[in-house]
Formats: structure tokens, C-alpha cells, sequence
């Protein structure tokens, strides 16, 4: 099965062993990372999924995200970083 | 200025160049993990002041705290670690 990565996925970082989808997104100000912070959690509960790791200070956050197989990367994942992406669009 | 490590401080890992401190929280469950950030958040406001960085995933949250001064550790450190570790106790 393979993978393309698409114009959606444009800003993340493909990353292997193991396979992850790195972006990081930075803001002007903290209550916009908190903003993105908060958004993000929503987008997870109605995904029923987490990023493998967020890492965030006052001004950024780096987002990990790893295959909702474990394995290989496929439209799911691509369309949970798209979704994610967006929520950094709408706080700026 | 110096600066003994306390009680309050248990847990947490000083590190030097340029000088933090790090502890790593586990939680059982997602639900717990995002109460932890969750309470963190209003006590960042309540204090405000961010941790230097929070990596987290589903069940745990890695905190690394700079000085308030950005130099030295002194007690109103001290205080904001004790009561980030209050928090994650309150949510066991």
C-alpha cells in the first residue's frame, strides 16, 4: 500500500523509523497556542484519536503524529493533519 | 544566590546549561492526562507563567520549568513546581 503525500499535507514533515508526520506550528501570542491547544483536543475527541506527541511552549506547538494502523500512513491520517492544520489557519 | 533543593521539589530533575526543571507525569488513562493539562493551564494563568516547554502524550506529560528570572531558581519556582505536582496527585 502506498502513500503520496498530497497538497493537504503541505507543512508536515515525514519522518521515518517509525513512520510520523512532524509539523510545527507557531503563534504570535500564547492565547493563540492556547487557542490551537484547545481546538486540538476537540478535533482528538471527535477523531477518537491522539497525536503521538505535542510538544509546546508559549509561542509554538509541534505536533507527532503516527499511523492510525501503527504501521503505514493512509487517507485517515492524512485528513486528521489537514483538520489540524486548519485549526492553526483559524487562530491567526 | 543559592538555591537547596526541598521537599517540594521531589520528583523533579534539575537540569543545568541553561538551567530547568523536569519531571515526567503518567497517568493511566487519556481522561486523566487531559484533567492534568487541563487544571495546568488555569494554574500557568493563575501564576502567569508558562512552563519553558509541555510534551505530552496519551498518558503522560513531560514539564520542564526555566527560572522566573531566567537565571536562577529561587522559591517562587519552587512553589509553581510543588503545585504542578499537586495537581497531577489530584487527579490519581
Amino acid at each position: 500500500m502506498s502513500f503520496d503525500m498530497s497538497d493537504e499535507l503541505q507543512g508536515w514533515e515525514r519522518r521515518d523509523k517509525p513512520p510520523t508526520l512532524y509539523r510545527r506550528f507557531s503563534f504570535e501570542r500564547y492565547a493563540q497556542t492556547r487557542a490551537f491547544l484547545d481546538a486540538l483536543s476537540v478535533l482528538c475527541d471527535e477523531f477518537k484519536r491522539h497525536p503521538q506527541n505535542i510538544s509546546f511552549g508559549t509561542t509554538y506547538v509541534n505536533v507527532t503524529l503516527e499511523p492510525a494502523d501503527d504501521k503505514v500512513f493512509a487517507s485517515q491520517d492524512e485528513t486528521f493533519a489537514a483538520r489540524i492544520s486548519a485549526l492553526a489557519e483559524q487562530g491567526k
